[in-house]
């Protein structure tokens, strides 16, 4: 039968990504008590970094939210990852940290963030609301637009 | 009877602001077992930012650090709000995460983050000294000078 | 008698440094629960700051590595301390937070923060593995070249 969060998924015709394992020393999310650790996550779709590029620069607002919402997609992949596949263990988003590769003077990164903000309580519900940071970067990693790291509660 | 930080509050002639309400899908704070996990807050000071622009451009150091101030009373304000209004469930300042809107060769960020730092020793005593991080951003949401997130742990 | 990890130092001819206290009102780490937040850890060696610039500008690729291994040298002698002397105590590294100071065309971030990712799994194992972020900023405290914090999971 398929979870309640799944069955969300398919009403919103979302697909999630698969989980990315990281190349090197670190994983894409560790687990300590009831809390998921989840590594940055940048916008990749189809395994591939989709947006690159500055806000204020070379990427439009609308394309910084839609890398937010490829960041969380990428999030929620891991920690269904986290939970054995099974997202209705996930109890609340706990936090967001929303990394923007900005300009010099570009000041909506709390409106680039909604971009992922939105896809949780799309998904989550009121379990998807957060706390979060909104804060820029002068680069990212790859030349990624976006990166999102977060913290889950599952149920153990 | 008013409880023990109330009173030192009062003491220190410091009067919390209004906790805001984010606008958008995320919260304030999350609770997540005993900690509190607090969103980035700007420097509002009765509803308006009132700390704008960069370090080391067009902010001074002692504006920088009662930026990081008014964000620091910001924080107390929604771990307030978090506690029930009960501040004295308040067991430590856990971390606090500061954001510095830098020009490329300013590199005080410590002493301008001092001004958050100093509030919640003042506040909290002994259970007010945290773990810290303090970095830079090209720039922060609305053109802020300072953000800063937080975690505290408090009585359940 | 050494404890495991002491003996795996010792066989990687890993001397700890000092564990540094901040100057200001804050501290190196907390310890909340079994959880252990250090503060933000520059590339202090012998109590100088070896690694001072920026990525892209005038640090090459392997000094920022090696930058990043010495914040996490810095790190692990915090948690050192945090669990009285004895590294057994260390369950899990739970996350790094890297920030590299970088120009802004630098994009290998995720290559400079492998230098204490690696460390830390060579120091731990497995236990060694953690979630992460590595981001930029366009300068760092004191002008560090980067500057990385953490959480730790430690048995009580």
């Amino acid at each position: 039968m398929a979870g309640k969060i799944d069955t969300k998924l398919s009403e919103l015709a979302i697909q999630l990504p698969q989980a990315a394992t990281p190349v090197g020393n670190y994983v894409a999310y560790t687990v300590t008590g009831n809390l998921v650790f989840v590594s940055g996550q940048l916008p990749l779709v189809d395994g591939e970094l989709k947006y690159k590029g500055k806000l204020g620069e070379n990427v439009s607002l609308e394309d910084g939210q839609l890398a937010a919402r490829a960041c969380a997609l990428n999030l929620v992949a891991q920690v269904r990852a986290a939970c054995g596949g099974d997202l209705d263990r996930v109890r609340r988003v706990v936090k967001l940290g929303g990394f923007v590769a900005s300009s010099g003077d570009f000041t909506q990164q709390a409106a680039v963030v909604n971009g992922a903000s939105d896809l949780m309580v799309q998904i989550f519900g009121d379990a998807g609301k957060h706390a979060r940071a909104a804060v820029s970067c002068p680069t990212l990693p790859l030349g990624a637009a976006v990166e999102i790291d977060a913290v889950f509660e599952i149920a153990c």
